[in-house]
Order: structure tokens, then sequence, then C-alpha cells
């Protein structure tokens, strides 16, 4: 099922308070009241203040609201507890972090997790699965699992905010869009023949901490030394561990005789989902270097 | 059991008939006709004079005798098929490439191949084993078995050139040793603050062809940068692909916020058993340079 | 005196014939004959067509012709001797070299050089004056001085096939221009921050064979690292020795104590006047990489 | 005249009182006394400790003594004021900094500013000469005619320690030496071909404020891509602001068509007179590679 365009915010401005609450009802989770609180307030400037004024009618509902808000949202890949199925954002959003894949023992110990911070705070675990791959998921619910009560509430919400950007992208477009995208690029200089490297296969993994990978983009290096597309574009670059490979062998082994260098990876961790990554390979047969370029 | 030390070659020298056949009989595979045949030859200059008399010694033998004592041999990795136990030198040569530790994929490749290679050539599969990952055996079984007979035969000696050169140096030193041994080693230099890095740890590994991994040797880097000892060191480095792996992300958080860099690996083939191999790095916490140094 | 817009291809392809050779009368130096000889042939598909038009009009004409052709073009920097004044394009290209303020020493060498070449080919010495710093041009002269004439007057052709394209895109714009136009870029990495580094002072110089030099354009990196325009930009790049000049003192001692680097030079020497040349600077208060990228 | 070689520690330490006070008479500027007060001291288990001695009789004069004795050390480079003619070490030391070389408008510079110190402070400036170039010279004199009376009479004494060290270490050798030597070196590596660059010609020069440079040193890199010796040792690295010229003209257009890198300059400040400066440059025909070192 093709996904509907967004709406230019100029004919956001112009919905009625129904068209309007049902165009954005989705957009925080089980919580159509979000949207029904803010359809008077058009017209907006930029779809930035639409969103800041969906953010202010949460934060300034009653405080039991907001907690039953929170409520409303599923538990981490926990589908056996659950007594709503997942909405189709959050299943999508679980699913790119990998959630919808655990292995048996992932699954008891998400489950324990799961149950330890709900009795503590009282609400499930909030996190927008979109900007984080799994293992990340895991090291900041160990992370937030030890804050105090207040502290862990102010970052479930921006968690919130987070999710419901990118959310909110996918309906209406316009002037002041809120940055929910990063993008991961490479490009391959052969600076023995001072000139870029065509024809080089790319491949760009995640790195599980127990060393495992999982492939995320493949590519061949262009006459520009670059991928025809970004290796990742259009959403948050997942804060975690990655490998790049460069497998150089072959397009070496076309020059000299060296076998030194047949594939290179590039081992890097990322902490900004909306940032650009580019990792550049500056490479001969003998030497290579590589860093976070701009 | 402590390996008994060289004799130096001026007591060599000195040796009578006798004692020379026994200092040198297992030098050559369940050869000692080859020392015996040089015995008489004393004094040498130089241990590699010693070395190419009894190569000379044995290119001298009728083929036939040749052919036996190219029989002699033991097949690779074959346990089950030998007539006679493997000799302590065969076993240990062996062990050093993993040829002891095969899966039972692997072990009944190795028989299928031994058996093809006999029938082709009429004589085992013999190489310098100290001089070659099992992978890099593999792929030199592979392209072997395709020679010519002749090409097989002079490839052969060439192998038992190079492994009786690394039984020689155990037993006679003095001057003009064969070259027997290579180098690995690294460097670690902090380019953001000018300085070698100190307290980095660092692994080396062998990669098989699957990917797996075997560590050869981990080390912690002092503080001019580089490791106690090398990290190969006193033996040929076998061919074959390696990856070194930086620790660098305890030292690069005591100098910055950043957790760009955890583990830097460097992957390369090596082709030259008696090289140094000098891999040095230089990094930042958002770049680095490695190359093959001297 | 603003100089006039090109005429667009269309339009061109509409004048009358007059018109047309008037447009384009000065594009063969003292040769109007040659858009004479083309009016007739528009529309022409592409400006590369109309330039091909013109230059097959010149090696259609007799030999005579082609000679007293080459024989109205000005010597090089030598007003004293010359009938004629330069035309404004040739008194603006040999200006651009640097050609109008040569040391006595250098006009009286040139003077010589002048003389020799036209007693040997019957012609005065032709070159592309803005595709060659004056140091090229004068080791040009050296090397074609030896020519055969044949490969000399081919040379000669060679070099009016420039500078007509460099004469013909000021007139005529359109589809299918001659590539007329290189550049030169830079971009400044401050690699122990990962980040593009603004603010720094970056200056072009060319070099001469003596050490001297000349400054040729001056920036400052923005927050992109980069300059706001190219160094050189919408001309040939001339063939020569050029200085990059990153004065990094300032912006290094605002991260560091080191006062390590404080000016960094970077000296190229250049071939492809019509290329890109993006010559970055990675640099640490310790260390630097720069390379030929794209 | 070849310079005596040092004494001994061991046979210092039995030297009579007189054949000390004579030994030791020159090491502190026209003031024998120091060396005779030390007299009575030895024996001395170090070298550094009979040093401190010396420096500890010093700062137990007199305070008039020891304006006494800063007024023995001569001004800079200021002969025809002078009622007595330069020691023979204050001769050399002047000398190895450029100061007997000083062109007419920087004798007249160094003049007024002699004149001003010496009526600020009551004493000559005083600087040891082989641990800066005459740039730095200049630059510190700058700076220390701003101190206060009792700072710069600290500052003066700390002069006099390396200049007594770099006086002592020619005298007495041993146990304990103070460390008043540094080291400038280079390695050449072609990381295209992954060896060491060989015959490649380097020089070093420093660089003056107005970008005039001086010759220090030259050498041809040797099949290690080192010089055949460092291009500065056994003396300290003068503070002040370098070019290393790597021309790798020749070389490169032996393996390539390139002509892109003719001559690299590096150009560095240093600060640590008595430390290792260790300047790789990693190239190919299009990049470079430069760093301090270890």
């Amino acid at each position: 099922m093709p996904r509907p365009q967004p709406v230019p915010l100029d004919s956001v401005n112009g919905l009625s308070r129904a068209e309007f609450a049902t165009l954005l009802g989705e957009v925080f989770e089980r919580a159509a009241w979000v949207a029904e609180a803010v359809a008077p307030l058009p017209p907006f400037a930029a779809v930035t203040a639409l969103h800041e004024a969906m953010l202010a009618a949460v934060v300034a509902a009653p405080d039991e609201s907001v907690t039953r808000f929170l409520n409303h949202h599923p538990d981490l890949a926990g589908p056996s507890t659950r007594k709503h199925p997942l909405t189709a954002h959050s299943a999508r959003e679980q699913a790119g972090a990998g959630l919808d894949r655990l292995s048996p023992q992932e699954a008891t110990l998400v489950a324990e997790w799961n149950a330890r911070y709900r009795a503590r705070f009282g609400f499930p675990f909030i996190i927008c699965a979109l900007r984080h791959t799994k293992d990340a998921i895991f090291a900041e619910f160990e992370r937030r699992v030890a804050n105090e009560a207040a502290e862990e509430r102010r970052a479930a919400l921006a968690e919130i905010t987070r999710i419901t950007a990118l959310r909110l992208v996918t309906r209406v477009s316009g002037p002041g869009m809120p940055k929910v995208r990063g993008e991961l690029t490479t490009h391959l200089l052969d600076v023995a023949q001072g000139r870029p490297a065509a024809g080089v296969p790319i491949e760009l993994y995640t790195v599980s901490a127990d060393g495992s990978v999982d492939l995320v983009a493949a590519a061949i290096s262009d006459e520009n030394g670059r991928t025809p597309v970004p290796l990742m574009v259009g959403r948050p670059i997942p804060n975690g561990t990655y490998e790049l490979r460069f497998s150089l062998g072959a397009y070496v082994s076309g020059q000299t005789d060296s076998a030194f260098l047949q594939m290179v990876p590039v081992r890097f961790t990322t902490a900004e989902p909306e940032g650009h990554y580019h990792i550049p390979l500056l490479f001969t047969p003998w030497s290579y270097t590589t860093y976070r370029g701009s």
C-alpha cells in the first residue's frame, strides 16, 4: 500500500477541525485528543510550530491524562502480554530496529526489563526506535531504568517528541520542517592514482555487542568514487555501531601486484541520528586514511 | 622438554662424521642419508653453505631416491591413513597452522585432496606449514594440484628448502644463517596530541575465508606506542589474512567526548613470510591512517 | 567597460551574414575572413559545431593564407618591435600570464627567443596565455622551439584552437559549449575535532622557478571549511606551480597549546587547465594530510 | 683546534681543588669563583648533582655578587660597545644563532633593545643562544623586556642554567648527564609502493619572520627512507620555525607520469630544544601525510 503524500501546510491550515483531527489523529500514539486540542489553532507558519502546539497540548494536560497517554504506548517487543495489537506506526518503528526478530534469550530479557521498568515508573519504556539500533535500545534501557522518576518522565516525553516529529513529517510538508533525517555517505579516492575509485563494492553493516553483523546497505562506487545514493538517507541514522566494508581486492589487483588490502573494514559508532556521517576512504594498495568528513 | 641450544658452526665443523650425521639426521624428513652424504664435507664457512650442500645431495640423488624421499613426507592432517606416526617436527609444524584442529568437513575435504594429489603426482602434498595459515595452505593446495608434474616437483623441493632451513637453524648457529624469520610490529600514534598512545589494547587475529578469526597475539601499547615485544617474531609470518584490532575506546574517552572510534580493525594479507610487516596506526578521535611501514 | 553578454546560439543562428561576421569577427586574431567564411553555414546545433566550422575554414585555407594568419599574431611581450598595437584580446590574455610585467632581463630573453623562433618557423610563437603561468610559457617556448616545422605548425594551430574557444564562449552561449574552464578548490577539515575548520586564512600563490611567489587569491574558510567561492573558477587553471598557504596558527591556538603548525604550505604543479583541482587539508595541531581530491 | 674530551666524573671526583677549579672555571661566564666554591664538595654521584651544586653556589651568593655576575655576561651581538672581547664560549654560542651576521637594521634594533633592557633591569639580556633561532631570540627579547624585575632575574638565571649545562657536558661525562640535546629526524615512505623512498634530496631550513630561509642541513634519503645521520643531533634544537623540503620530483617521475608533487615543503615551529622532532613524510605521487612522530 503506497503511503499517501504529505499535505502542504497551507492546505492543512485550511482544513476543517474534523479534517484536521483526522489527518493528525495518529501522530500521538492512541491519543486523538492531542490533534483535537490543536485543531482550533491554525494557521501555523511552520510545521515546527504545529508540532510544538501539539507537544504543548500534552504538557498542558493533567498529570493523570499524561500518565494514561504514556501507558497507551506499547511495551518493547512484548506481543504476548499485549492487550491491544501494535498500531501500524509502532509495528513499523519496532521492526526497523529489529525488535520483531529477537532471539528467545533476548525476548526473555526484554520481558524482564519491561516488568522492572513498568514497576518502577508506572508506564512502559518509550523510545524512538527509529533513532537507535537494537543494541543501542538495550543500552538505553539499562541506562534509563536507573533514572529518578521525574527525570525519566522527561526522558519519555523527549522520546515522544522525536517519535511524533517523524510521524508528523509523513503527513504535513511545508516551511519549518522539524529535522528528522540524517545521512550516511562515503567517498572512495585512490590517492596513488589521484582519482576517484570506481567499481569498488561497499557494504554497510550494523555491529552488535557480540560482534555479529547485519547488512544495512550495499552499493558499488561510481566514477566519482561515490555510491549512486547515500548508504542511509531519508530517515534518522540509528545510534549504534557500524562497519563499512570496502572490497578493494579486485580494484587494487588491476593496478598492482599487491594483495595487501583485500577488504578494508571501517568501524564507527554514531550518536547524532539527524547528523551527516560522511566517511571517506583515501587509499593506495598499501595504506589508507579514513575520517568523519563533512 | 626444553629444546637444545643450536650448536655453533665452528663446533659442527669439528664433529666426527657420525656426530655430524646424528646432529643433522632429522633435518630432512626420514632421510638421514642426506646428512650422511654431507658429513665428509666440513668445514663450512656459513650455515647457508651447509644447507646448500644438503640440498645438493638431494638433487644429486637418483630420481627414484628423491621420489622415495618425497613419499616419506606425511599427508596433510591425515592421521587415519598413516602408516607411520608423524615425526615430532612434522607434528609441530602442522599444529602451528591449525591442521591438527580441522572440522569434520575440512578433514573430509583434505582427505579427498590428498588422494587426488597423490594420484596425480605420485607423492604427498608437501608445504612448509610454518609459512602459511590454514587457509593459505588450502589455497596453495588448490593452486598446485593443477601444476604440471615437473613444475610441481620443483615446487615440492622449494618447500623442502624452506622446511629444512627452519629445522637447520634450530640445530646450528653461526655466520650466514638462512633468513627464516619475519616480524610483525605496530606503533600507535595519537596525532591529535602529537605523541605515542600508551595503554591501548591491541589484538592480532588470523582471518579465515569464512570470516572467522583466531587470536594470535595480544598486548597493551607502552609509553612509546609500541608493544613490549613484536606481535609476531622469531618465526616466519604465515602467508594469510590478519586483522589487528586497536581498542581505542577507553583511551579516546579520556581525551574527548567522542565515542566515534571504539575498536579500529585493520585487515591485511601477507605474502612475505620472512619480511617485516610494520603496521602503524596514526589516529585522532575522528580519523586514522594506517599503512605498511618500515 | 562591462563586457557584453554572450548571445544565445539560437539567436546567432538567426543573424544575417553581416551580423554574424560582426559578432565573431575578432574570435580569430586579425582574421575576420574566418567568420565570413562560416557566415552562410548556420544553423549550428552546438557551440562546439560552430567552433569546429571556423577551425575547418582555417585548415581549408591555402597554406600561404594560414601562414599570413599565423603572422598576424603578436610576439610574446614584445611591444617595441610591434608594427600594430595588441588587439584588446591579446593584451588581456598576455597580461593574465604576467607577460606585461617582465623584468628587463626577462624582456631581453623573450626578445632573443622571439627572434630565434621566428627565424626557424617563419611566424611568431603562439600560445594560449590563459592556460599557462609565465614560467610555463617560458618552459613551452624552450620545448617547442626544438620542434620540427610541421610538428610546430600543428602545435601553433592547437594553441589557436584553445585561444579561439576561450574567445568564442564570451560571445556565444548555448548547448555544446567547448570546455574552457577549470576550477581550484580546497576544504579544511579539523580531524582532531571531526568537523570543518572555519575562519582559517587561505592564500593561493603561483611559484616561479626562482622560488618567488605571486598572490593569486585569498579567502577565509567558512563554517563548511570551504572558501565562499573557488580559489580559481570560470577560466582555465594555468599550467604552473602553485602554493596554497593555510594559516592555521590562530585556529589551532584556540584548541590547544601547540604552536607546531603555524602556516601550512602545500605546493603542487598543474597540467590540466580545464580540470578540477580539489586540494583538501585534513589536519590536527600536530599533523596533516593533503591530496588531489575530487 | 680539536676540543678536549670530557673528563669522566670518577676522575673529576679525584681531582685536587685547583685542578677542579681549572677544569670548570669557565662554565659560568667570567665567574671562576663558582667552580672554586664547589671544589671542596666532591665526590658527586651524578653530573647533574655537580651542576646543581654550582647553581646553588650562585644562588647562595650575596645579591650584589649575583648582579655583578650577571653583568659579566656580554650584550647580544654588540661588539662596538664591549669593554671585554667575548669569551670563546660566548662567541661560539652567539654565532650559532646567527647573531654574528646581523643586518645593519637588525644591529641597530638590537643595540636599542640592549640599552632599553639594561636600563630597566641593570644587567644585560642573557639567553641560551644555542636553544633559539635568531628570530626566537628577538621574540624572547620583546617578551622578557616587559617582565617585572624579580621575574626577569629568575628568567636570566634559568637561561644561565641552560647555558652552563651545555658547557658542563663538554667537560665532564658520566652518570646523570643533564639533558641538553635534541634530535630532528625524518623518514620518507612511499605508500603507493609500500616501501621506503630512497634517493630523495632533503633540505632543512630555518625560516625567519620575513619568510627568508637559511639552510641548516641537507641529505639524501637512504634505502630505509632515512637520512644517514639525523638532520640535527648532538645539540639543542633551537626554538624557531623550520621548513623541511623533500624534492620528490625525480623520484616520482620514475614511478608515474604525474608531476603534481615536485618539492614538498613541511613547515613547523619547535618549542622543545631537548626533544626529539621526528617528522616523517608518507607520500604518493598525488598525496602526502606528515606529522610529529616518535
